[in-house]
């Protein structure tokens, strides 16, 4: 059961349509508004970095190795990849006393074209800094490393520090997880199916620390003050996530996930969210996540941009549009 | 009304779904297969390429300026922008003696991102010439030149070269396309919708040279002979459409355009096709294409890899695959 997200204009035209679900809840967990099954199972992939990053600060990690705001930031982000956000992943590891040796997120150019290009005018080839994940897996590693354990291995389900992550996500979301066969996404730690409302309501939850254990809800206020103070950490100069943060600062939180999923939270209105676009395009997922959050939080000249970006060919021209459809 | 063309699986679960429709025809029109509606009109972008250069050989500017098998095949390319395919523009246009500064399709980093760091780390920036249409444009310059008219202006609609590729298109698949306010293409040239069922009989047609005028027929026959002789011109090496030439040679003919879009044509079986994607993704559209084609021409390993390709991660981990549905 889905609903249209988003159409693809072209002259006027619908070129191109994009369904999906999703579902906005509030800390108990009730759906407030849906589109689409809200018990639908989704692999939310990169868009729980957030409450991957729990363990983090839970721990003491973050405060043993002293992680400034960017750094926690970046533990939560799907980067470009730029020279800032490498050196912030590096900076991390070395805080631990590791390096990028220890990363087992694979290597992968940068997802910003820009910043490739950049690199490679440089004449220099990517690493495992690179990857758009290393934020979060220096703060694994951050994390094993402060408890007394040997980092290697820890993208496996089973070796403690991710079992934590597993455990966190576990019941911030609500969901048991311990029976799931997870799925292995891009970076090779486990991704595991949980349901949009739950994703919601887990969001709702890290959004206003209600429902959560102290030290949870804590370490949920300073995960989301570091990103709002630190935006272009999460994603990027001129990235949805990055721009959406900071025009809202802390009253939305936001987080792309691969395969068009997104997750966030609207603190002031003690909800949650949680888009999954059934093809996995971004663009989808984008628009309809900037309408989302103009219908809970009101007009605002960036979210009605971001809601329906104008299409421009090669030579500038506007040749259509994205209209967002869910609400 | 559409169908599942494909669907991504991640642990044996189905992560995305990518639905569209499509139609298979003979050049009589007749529908021999279809998913959807076989009457969708659909913006076909640049699958229809080696159409839109009938004009060019037709008109007998092929042979004044001696353009080479490899140029025609470039003419209908959606090239990756590698320096083969940069140069072989900048030849065609300087056959008819004129130069990039002709060019109307705007300028990108080249399509593929090793010749776009390649690029950039020789320190240059790219030119019209990379734009991945550029041998498209280069074949209506030579055609506006070879008439002996300003070629200046070529991408609108009511230039006289540009009236003639469309009289081409329209003639082919048996459309009027006079009466329709086309929509812009990311090149800036005019995009007419056209419905599937017609562009896999005008693909059938120019698969077969049946049902055409002996020009038409006799231009289609070169095109389609110059793209089976020089795969690499048409996409690039490892691009879907040149892995396919490579391996079926002048058995089939495939054409990408954005938005999810293929049509090609089977001349042994008198058949051509068209695919949309609703979503506009080129893996579901690429999948399907591949399955469509092993239905009807039989097992074949490269079509085997196409139809179902592994998803591995950044460590090359297999996560998941692709299983196309439509067949």
């Amino acid at each position: 059961m889905s609903v249209v997200l988003a159409e693809i204009l072209r002259a006027g035209a619908v070129e191109s349509r994009h369904t999906g679900a999703f579902a906005v809840a509030d800390t108990d967990g009730r759906i407030v508004l849906c589109g689409g099954d809200p018990e639908r199972a989704i692999y939310p992939r990169s868009a729980i970095k957030a409450l991957q990053a729990i363990p983090l600060v839970v721990s003491g990690a973050a405060d043993r190795f002293g992680l400034t705001q960017a750094e926690l930031a970046l533990a939560c982000a799907s980067h470009a990849g730029t020279p800032a956000h490498a050196a912030g992943a590096a900076a991390m590891l070395l805080r631990a006393g590791r390096d990028a040796g220890c990363l087992e997120c694979g290597t992968h150019w940068p997802s910003s074209s820009t910043a490739a290009r950049a690199l490679a005018a440089a004449g220099e080839q990517p690493s495992a800094l690179h990857n758009n994940c290393s934020g979060k897996h220096a703060g694994f590693i951050c994390t094993a490393v402060a408890a007394g354990r040997d980092p290697a291995g820890y993208v496996r389900p089973e070796h403690k520090t991710m079992r934590e992550v597993t455990d966190a996500v576990a019941a911030v979301t609500g969901t048991d997880l311990a029976a799931q066969i997870p799925g292995t996404d891009g970076c090779s730690i486990p991704t595991y199916r949980i349901q949009l409302g739950r994703l919601a309501a887990g969001f709702a939850r890290f959004g206003t620390g209600l429902d959560l254990p102290q030290g949870f809800a804590d370490a949920a206020r300073r995960l989301r003050e570091a990103v709002a103070a630190n935006p272009s950490m999460l994603a990027g100069t001129g990235r949805f996530d990055t721009v959406v943060t900071e025009a809202l600062g802390t009253a939305a939180f936001v987080k792309v996930g691969a395969e068009g999923v997104y997750c966030g939270a609207l603190p002031t209105l003690g909800l949650g969210f949680a888009l999954k676009c059934d093809d996995g395009a971004a663009r989808a997922a984008e628009a309809a996540t900037a309408a989302l959050l103009r219908h809970f939080l009101g007009q605002h000249a960036v979210l009605d941009r971001l809601a329906a970006p104008a299409l421009t060919n090669w030579n500038g021209l506007e040749v259509g549009r994205i209209r967002p459809c869910l609400v």
